[in-house]
């Protein structure tokens, strides 16, 4: 049975082909998806390949793509491979995709995950052309059953001149109801305080509304989302979620943080599914979780009923569990609230709810700033996301990294990153297998001595001291002691020879 | 006759000497005062002299002092002259202090304006001991009037162990009615959404709660703040105005802003002081003000019926203004609020407002990313104060700058700062006396062409396209071309031969 109940759309049903044509050359197009999850499956590989013929038939044609943030080979791939994106935003982590930014065919504006949608919206970001959005069902209201992400979607649709719709019935019918669409956000003057105190709490409607005159296809789908399985956390991933769980029971037990801790924040990747498998076994009950994406080791929690409620955008889950949520989704949707990113990642909620935020990333330096998203200052790895949103509003901002990469030709502590993410004002706790540096209201004189003596590897560490020593009698003021000669010559040497350490 | 009108209070009046004789080596000490205003009179200086006498008698006595922002040479200066200060935060600017800051004598952690109260109460600041806080009277019922700043006095008041009181009765008694303190305020998972969402809303009460058992002294003063006199505004100042209004006012005739504009932030100095006074002469009325400081130009715009109300945390004033404002205050009070510098720097509230923002800066490079803080990367100017606060969460960031600094010597667009205090992810306007950079959604690279063709100075522009082109050619990745041998050799040449100019 299809799911496109509405009479008026049910008209529009048209083929992936068919719809891709009325996305021209030139045209900004806002899509769907958001880690591997709720990306149109078919649209942009019909929009490639009527891309890939306009090329070959010497035409130009390339389009700005505006996302959730990252997706799957089906949505950045295909059009990264066909050089179809002249500009992207916000986050993406696809190696098509990477590679076309690195060599400069695409241009990549690195904007926060909660800024966007705003800025679309306060007409900065220039015209929305066109928005191509998946959804579970199409009621026969005319209102559109959210998928397994929201993102920007519901800016998308408000504010593109015309919508595509795919509706994929691979997923879950019963994740109606799980997803809380606000609609109360404005631009100032007209701004109102967004009233969620609460991580579980819902404050919008279930569904997308939309205007059925400017949705000029819909097609139907049911193709799986594509998100990679985790690898099983590593002896260091253990490690770092060991210290960082040490370090919360710490606070707990000075009367700095309540003893059901408060929301937590964790980035994609092993360390955080590490940290969440930690909490498994921690002393920690009735947790929630103010967040991003809803990772496996969240189901898990609240499977232990150790997670009362996780807030996210979307789902980040291994084909295992994405079946599971799938089977299951009128169980959980009680615990689980997807929304749009602007206020998943909403300072404002951000901070009244005093998110613990962990979050990777690529370096840090011995005074405490991050590098989230450049290798070796130039080259771009995936984007800062929402990592930003959290770290600066969070109530404890935490990092963590191997404290090297490339088998050890690469330190993660250095003198001075090579880009910065996350200034010294904003980096409270660095953790490595090494150990934890809690930098809170620390001078950056005393946070070098913390991150050099906890964090750093013991290859790099009487290097870093050199540095640091050095550093202090050449410079031109103590505050934050450099040398800028020397400063960036960790990352040169790493690029002339191989490796960061001297020869 | 006396303003301490507690009778409790009234019997624990005593001499600067023998109140400054409570703080002891070793004390975490929060002081009021920020900017030349509300700070204490006499109690530094008492204990500046016990602190130089114990250092005679080869004693070690130094405190950590907490404050509002930056204060005057009575507060800051005196205690740094002595080597008094152990540990400063969050903002100052006095020389002395600068110095020793310099030198390596006192450690400085420079944390956002909005972020120390919350981090003072949640104890990660380690225990306060002693508030030493001015205000303008002592009610019989036991609370105070606030003086000409209300910084982060609330909580000091709140957390300290003990507290001791200037009155002083130079600041007009009219001040009461003018303040809002908020004392809705609270730790996660408690805290609640700051309903404010007018420039002038009023949500607090007027004057300081106080725990009288703490309060260990009180004595009575009669002097004046110490402001800075504003320099008439130059020649490039006023091209920085006359860029920014322009910008301005595009932006309203393109419908991206409303056309009295939007609540309105400028950073302390000049370049501020030229946009006020350009605004006296412009098309908007009914302008309102969420900023950190009122200065003279704010006192003008109110005059002449162009700017509605002013949301600040302190006064900023010349010794001009001040006398007018003291003389006045009963008439300037509907116009002028007063609020906690957790509050006036909310990222809630400036996000809500959807503030104008418009910070100096010391350098900014090709990519938009903007160093507030640091000379060549190792010393301490000021600190970030409440610019991120602001920049991070504003509906529009602009920095503004004069192109080059010691008389050309020094360009202040540069291949990459020497110190990251805005990322390329928050700036969103650059403005020199060349021209104006709008940044918005840009990519770095789209970003080089726009600083370097309208920012950077004529001398130093060629300089920078060759740096950009050849950063390309040698880069490992296009997204942010850097060639790191030479990304900081400006600052470095600029050390070693006092010019960024090549020989
Ligand atoms: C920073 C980030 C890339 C780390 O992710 P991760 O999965 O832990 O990364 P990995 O350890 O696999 O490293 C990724 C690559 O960078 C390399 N790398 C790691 N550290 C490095 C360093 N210091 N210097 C250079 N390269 C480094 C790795 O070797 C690996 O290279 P490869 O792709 O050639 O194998 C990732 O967390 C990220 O994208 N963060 C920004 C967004 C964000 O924080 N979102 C969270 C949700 S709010
Ligand atoms: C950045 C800041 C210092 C600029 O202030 P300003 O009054 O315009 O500064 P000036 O032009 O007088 O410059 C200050 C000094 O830095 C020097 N300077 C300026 N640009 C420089 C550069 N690019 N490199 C090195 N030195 C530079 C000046 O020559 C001057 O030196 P001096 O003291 O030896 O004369 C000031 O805005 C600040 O402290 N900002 C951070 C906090 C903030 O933004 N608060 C706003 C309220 S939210």
């Amino acid at each position: 049975m299809s799911r496109v109940l509405n009479k008026k759309l049910r008209k529009k049903i048209t083929t992936a082909e068919e719809a891709a044509k009325l996305i021209k050359p030139g045209h900004n197009v806002g899509m769907s998806g958001f880690t591997g999850a709720g990306y149109p499956k078919e649209i942009p590989g019909a929009l490639a390949a009527n891309i890939k013929a306009a090329h070959e038939r010497g035409e130009e044609f390339m389009i700005g793509l505006f996302t959730g943030a990252s997706t799957a080979p089906e949505l950045d791939g295909v059009l990264a491979e066909v050089d179809g994106i002249s500009f992207r935003t916000p986050y993406q982590s696809d190696p098509i995709m990477r590679k076309k930014i690195n060599a400069g065919i695409s241009e990549y504006a690195d904007i926060h995950l909660s800024h966007l949608a705003p800025m679309i919206w306060a007409g900065s970001m220039g015209r929305l052309n066109t928005a191509v959005v998946e959804v579970t069902a199409i009621n026969e209201d005319g209102t559109a059953v959210p998928s397994s992400s929201v993102g920007n979607n519901k800016t998308y649709l408000d504010q593109a001149d015309q919508i595509i719709l795919e509706v994929n019935s691979w997923q879950s019918a019963d994740l109606e109801g799980m997803h809380d669409i606000y609609y109360g956000t404005r631009l100032p003057p007209e701004r109102q305080p967004v009233m969620l105190t609460h991580t579980g709490d819902r404050i919008g409607q279930r569904n997308y509304k939309l205007d059925l005159d400017k949705v000029v296809a819909v097609i139907e789908t049911d193709a799986p989302d594509r998100n990679t399985p985790f690898k099983p956390a590593d002896e260091d991933s253990k490690k770092m979620a060991g210290f960082f769980l040490e370090f919360l029971t710490h606070e707990v037990k000075k009367g700095r943080l309540p003893k059901d801790l408060l929301p937590l924040q964790s980035g994609v990747g092993n360390v955080a599914n590490a940290v969440l498998a930690g909490l498994m076994d921690g002393p920690f009950s009735y947790l929630t979780s103010y967040t991003e994406v809803i990772q496996d080791g969240m189901v898990d929690l609240i499977d232990a009923d150790k997670m009362t409620v996780a807030s996210a955008t979307a789902f980040s889950l291994s084909p295992e569990y994405a079946n599971r949520m799938n089977d299951q989704a009128k169980r959980y949707r009680d615990k689980i609230v997807l929304r749009p990113q602007e206020i998943s990642n909403h300072p404002e909620m951000i901070r009244r709810l005093g998110v613990i935020a962990c979050n990777g990333m690529i370096e840090a330096d011995i005074y405490g700033n991050v590098n989230s998203t450049h290798i070796m200052g130039s080259k771009m790895q995936n984007g800062i996301g929402g990592s930003a949103d959290f770290t600066r509003n969070s109530f404890i901002s935490a990092f963590v990294t191997p404290s090297v990469a490339k088998g050890g030709a690469i330190s993660c502590i250095v003198p001075m990153v090579s880009h910065h993410d996350h200034t010294e004002h904003d980096v409270q706790v660095l953790i490595t297998e090494q150990g934890l540096a809690d930098l809170r209201g620390k001078s950056p004189k005393q946070r070098a001595k913390l991150i050099i003596a906890n964090c750093a590897h013991p290859t790099y560490r009487p290097l870093l001291e050199d540095y640091y020593e050095h550093a202090q009698k050449v410079c031109n003021g103590l505050q934050t002691p450099h040398d800028l000669r020397l400063s960036l010559s960790w990352h040169q040497r790493f690029l002339e020879t191989g490796t960061m350490q001297p020869a």
